[in-house]
């Protein structure tokens, strides 16, 4: 354990087994997260269209950073010689940065994976690079972040044979070790990640190995990939309940639909993060209760209504759904601003209302409901994970 | 006079002779208007990468929409369905709609242009569209915006003919007679065009009948096109000097550069509007006291200092050259929302830094210290109005 994260369990899952959702709080260097909590993701140092006011405004209080990215541009020592992350991108709450085992595979063009590491080419300029566990802890630590997480290879869960997924998950329990003896950052959480697709008993191997483990967290790696719904909340069960009695915070990878990050909860998982609400904003999908709605719809261009009623957010406390399918019409910058603000406070404002009813002890009663509310035939693809 | 518009000059030009500048207010349906200043150009009913409480903030308190582009999308009927431009873009503060004269001519294919009107395809579609000064009025009335602007026909300044100049200038003439006769808003003021390009006797010609007429404001047209700053100037002087003692405000449409107001300032126009200060901000030119720099080049990408020392936007107090040097190579839309709001905050800023010397009487003396902060070597051309 590092000593920079904290996380506090403050209201355990009930006795009776109506659910294993739990509330905690996790204690970081910038502050302190209510969990369950949504990550919105900051690819390059902005999450696309907000302010840091605005992303604060969401209900966001820890935001992701993509280490690939930052790395290739602008560079994490650049980032470093200005004073780190928070005070690259203004933002004064806790940030996580991922290893960037995810994107150098499926961005990094003509990538090589072997036991050492991973050797890619920028999918911006074709330049040669290499990270390894001691490489990305190196950048991880450049960049500043509350929480930097262990260099891992994941790999599509329902497409990947048996072997390969071995060798993907005994080499991502190597690099967590060389991970944990390369991070030296005194003022930085190290989480873990565990792989194993969809084998069961893969799955349990690699909790056992990564729980025992001195991580600050235990990362669910290898799912909101191409796995079912189902596949997933089995994989996720399957670690719950492998990791028994351990306190450590639980972060799922890469999941963002409110159905689905419900589902998670209720598994027992506390953090979360997906480009997800903010890409299909961008693209005029907006989420109201119970379903969504498609801005460009010809429907919506008289329509005075705001997008969600008594919704606090800045799209809808003050303009209309005709004046937002304007702005999607005239291609206007201003529009993906306010759709991302939407979908965003949406799905901060719900795990909100699923920590209310953790601490009041309703949650487990209250699921049907908030079911209904998170739209469960909404997209549950989660395969936009790799901006 | 409409009776909607109401104009006061608080300082008149002095004795002396030594500026025609002078300080006003123009009080409008919507809120009272320090002049001189600039009006940011809201195109689609948007101020580009702007929420109206940014552009609020910039210090503008009254802003031009496109009666041209409006028409088109979403469509004036709908925009007056849905309560007017003010309720729609949700802009508690004063706006003016151009006559739409301009864009039929440069924006509007095959457009064909005879003694009634103008007929044009729509560069959305090619639908094909007729615009007259009646037609116009009927628009901006839907519009409802505080100010509307006679239709008129300008033409390049510099390289039209003495025919077609007379022509033009004749028409636009029969046109403010009609667009008076048509406007029948009651909450909405009506400003004449002038026009007659760079030929001082047309000019004169032109500024005495439009000036007879009975508007609530004086628009200065046909600048702003392919003309030199001097022969500009030297158009401006003819226009003022042959309004002589009329008291009705001065609006030369399209100017937006710093150096270019100050003079226009100097020889007696109260208002102005260009797309200038945005557009340049998106491209990554951002103004500074006595010049200007772009944030693309090389050496800003580890400049920690702010674009501009103790400026007080988004942009300059909170965030880095550095860091806004990342967002533009990264092509993220944060970029460019504080990039305007800097090039619109220096122009509004520096608006009321002219309108303070004006108060205090100061501003002739000051000329040299105006015109070295305005940065004079900034590109004058003015031939993006086209918006």
């Amino acid at each position: 354990m590092t000593g920079a994260a904290r996380f506090e369990i403050l209201v355990p899952p009930p006795a009776d087994g109506s659910t294993r959702g739990r509330l905690g709080r996790l204690h970081l260097p910038h502050g302190v997260v209510e969990t369950p909590t949504f990550m919105p993701v900051g690819t390059n140092a902005t999450v696309k269209a907000l302010h840091p006011d605005e992303i604060e405004e969401t209900g966001a209080r820890i935001i992701l950073a993509n280490t690939y990215h930052l790395y290739l541009r602008p560079g994490h020592e650049r980032i470093a010689r200005l004073g780190g992350l928070h005070a690259f991108m203004s933002w004064p709450h806790p940030i996580l940065t991922d290893s960037g085992g995810f994107q150098v595979v499926s961005l990094g063009d003509l990538n090589v994976i072997d036991d050492e590491g991973v050797t890619f080419r920028s999918h911006h300029d074709g330049s040669r690079h290499r990270f390894t566990a001691e490489r990305s802890m190196e950048i991880q630590a450049a960049l500043g972040a509350d929480v930097a997480v262990a260099f891992d290879q994941p790999v599509p869960p329902a497409s990947t044979g048996a072997g390969d997924l071995r060798i993907a998950t005994e080499r991502t329990h190597r690099w967590a070790v060389r991970s944990l003896k390369a991070h030296h950052h005194p003022d930085q959480a190290l989480f873990g990640v565990i792989q194993g697709g969809l084998d069961s008993d893969l799955r349990r191997e690699s909790t056992a190995f990564i729980a025992g483990l001195p991580f600050d967290g235990l990362n669910i790696g290898g799912l909101a990939g191409d796995e079912t719904p189902a596949q997933r909340e089995a994989a996720i069960e399957v670690v719950v309940f492998a990791l028994g009695p351990d306190e450590r915070v639980r972060y799922l990878m890469g999941l963002g639909s409110p159905a689905d990050l419900l589902e998670a909860v209720h598994r027992g998982v506390d953090l979360f993060d997906s480009v997800l609400p903010a890409r299909v904003a961008r693209n005029g999908q907006l989420w109201i209760p119970g379903g969504h709605l498609n801005i460009r719809n010809e429907r919506f261009r008289d329509d005075p209504a705001p997008v969600q009623e008594g919704c606090r957010c800045l799209l809808c406390r003050r303009f209309s759904r005709a004046y937002l399918a304007h702005l999607f019409r005239a291609d206007e910058l201003l529009a993906y601003r306010l759709a991302t603000c939407h979908n965003l406070t949406f799905t901060l404002d719900f795990m909100a209302e699923i920590r209310f009813s953790l601490r009041s002890g309703t949650f487990a009663a209250r699921l049907p409901e908030l079911r209904a509310y998170a739209d469960p035939s909404r997209s549950r693809a989660s395969a936009v994970q790799s901006e």
